[in-house]
């Protein structure tokens, strides 16, 4: 039987945290309270955030200046999509050749495909990841040890990524309590826009054809099915932008089976429809 | 101040409920701790079922014969949408001429439609309802006397419906904790086609599209998202037929209205994309 992380030594010297949010503070707690790394430190570009996180517990320091991470031997990346390949470009140039870089972000083909080059044989190494984990609350002051406890964390390599380097990646999202599950960028982005980017679309579609003369009739059904529909447009953006064509055409598929009820609205066919909710119920029931 | 129903007489003599599960056996409940009924009849087709919820002390008595409704004052119709119209002309045909009738039917114009010869001008009266309250438990043994407590009452008078059993239909509802609401059958029909039927479609078709590969990313957004295609089609399909025109249409402006997300992801046009978000986002918010 290993040790527990409590009782070795931290796996980890020094854990870099681009981005001191929901989802960094939530990795630097369940890193603390797991005993995962010897010191932590946050970068962000609010001092009086990162003091605040750093009152907290949550980090040892805190800077603006991405040369604090330079001793880090794992940095994760923590911002939106569309900033992570730069904020990774850069960390890289500041961490040492051993060290190894990681993200969260909910897209993973682009940011993979454009951080290639960083496959460890001449400097830090990158391998995507992302956690399933999130929470309509946003800001440290929401962290959570637990928030990655039995949830899926999604691994990514791509290219010449080495083992060794993967391994330690699913070790650190393991280690948090993730079940950690290894794919492709290309196939991550696939699922992922069948399972969150389109139902965010599908949910403001419904939420935007909203009468204001409907709202008392909305139970809890329709805010079920809209719940998301409240996310940031700022977050969903560059998430919609990075898989555009895995959700074009998840889209096309929905509206193919939107058809189908609508054919059989239209027709009375009630037994095609009836077996429409009934394969629907099927697949939902199973993930219960 | 007036008495509260506690201390008074109780407004009704006797409350006769037809289909004594979730809702009728929620409607018994909150009934009995509101003290509005002298005497609580149920009607079914199972007498054991019907002996059990008089052993929970849900209904004095219980009965598969509907003449056991025929002292009631006040009877509620709680089977399926499409055999609302049956049972409550079976219930006038027992039930003295001051009597009322009403229903909680997920659907009002068809139902209200074909009872307007109840006017209560040569026989009980009938006036429509549909409480916004429900669960996904069924049967009277998860019954709530909160259920209706602070959700929203229909009350869908048609034709020529008198405004005594109008306000007493309201009455009784509001008693029950429900805020009552009252439109013409048509118009909640069409609000409900957008606030609850479409949404169960669209939750139905984000499910059915869900591959087997993809059951591990689904998280939170998507389970919320399809949350409701786990009901029972053997309910949904009746409900859909009854409203296929009302529910056609708001298939088709939701149609209409993803065309447009299709639009903007196929020309990159993100501002447009963020545009629907926002608006869809503002709308969602509005709900809490």
């Amino acid at each position: 039987m290993p040790e527990s992380a409590h009782s070795s030594e931290p796996r980890i010297g020094t854990l870099a945290i681009l981005g001191v949010g929901l989802i960094g503070g939530s990795i630097a707690a369940a890193a603390r309270r797991r005993g995962l790394a010897q010191r932590i430190v946050g970068i962000g570009r609010n001092p009086s955030r990162l003091e605040a996180a750093t009152q907290l517990g949550l980090i040892d320091c805190g800077s603006t200046d991405i040369a604090v991470a330079e001793d880090a031997d794992l940095a994760v990346v923590c911002t939106p999509v569309n900033q992570i390949v730069a904020d990774t470009k850069d960390l890289a140039s500041v961490l040492n050749s051993q060290a190894l870089i990681t993200d969260v972000g909910s897209t993973k083909r682009i940011v993979c495909e454009e951080l290639a080059d960083l496959d460890g044989s001449n400097g830090p190494a990158f391998v995507g990841s992302h956690p399933l984990a999130g929470s309509q609350l946003q800001g440290f002051e929401h962290a959570d040890p637990e928030l990655f406890e039995g949830r899926v964390c999604v691994v990514t390599p791509f290219g010449a990524s080495r083992d060794i380097d993967i391994q330690a990646i699913e070790q650190f999202w393991s280690d948090l309590g993730s079940v950690v599950v290894r794919r492709e960028p290309r196939e991550h982005d696939r699922a992922l826009a069948r399972t969150s980017h389109l139902p965010h679309l599908v949910a403001a579609a419904l939420a935007g054809n909203l009468q204001a003369s409907d709202t008392q009739f909305a139970a809890s059904g329709f805010r079920d099915t809209t719940r998301i529909a409240s996310g940031d447009p700022e977050l969903w953006i560059p998430i919609l932008s990075q898989n555009n064509d895995a959700v074009q055409q998840a889209l096309a598929q929905l509206q193919t089976r939107l058809g189908k009820f609508s054919d059989a609205l239209q027709h009375d066919d009630y037994s095609a429809l009836q077996k429409l909710l009934e394969e629907a119920k099927r697949q939902r029931d199973g993930l219960d």
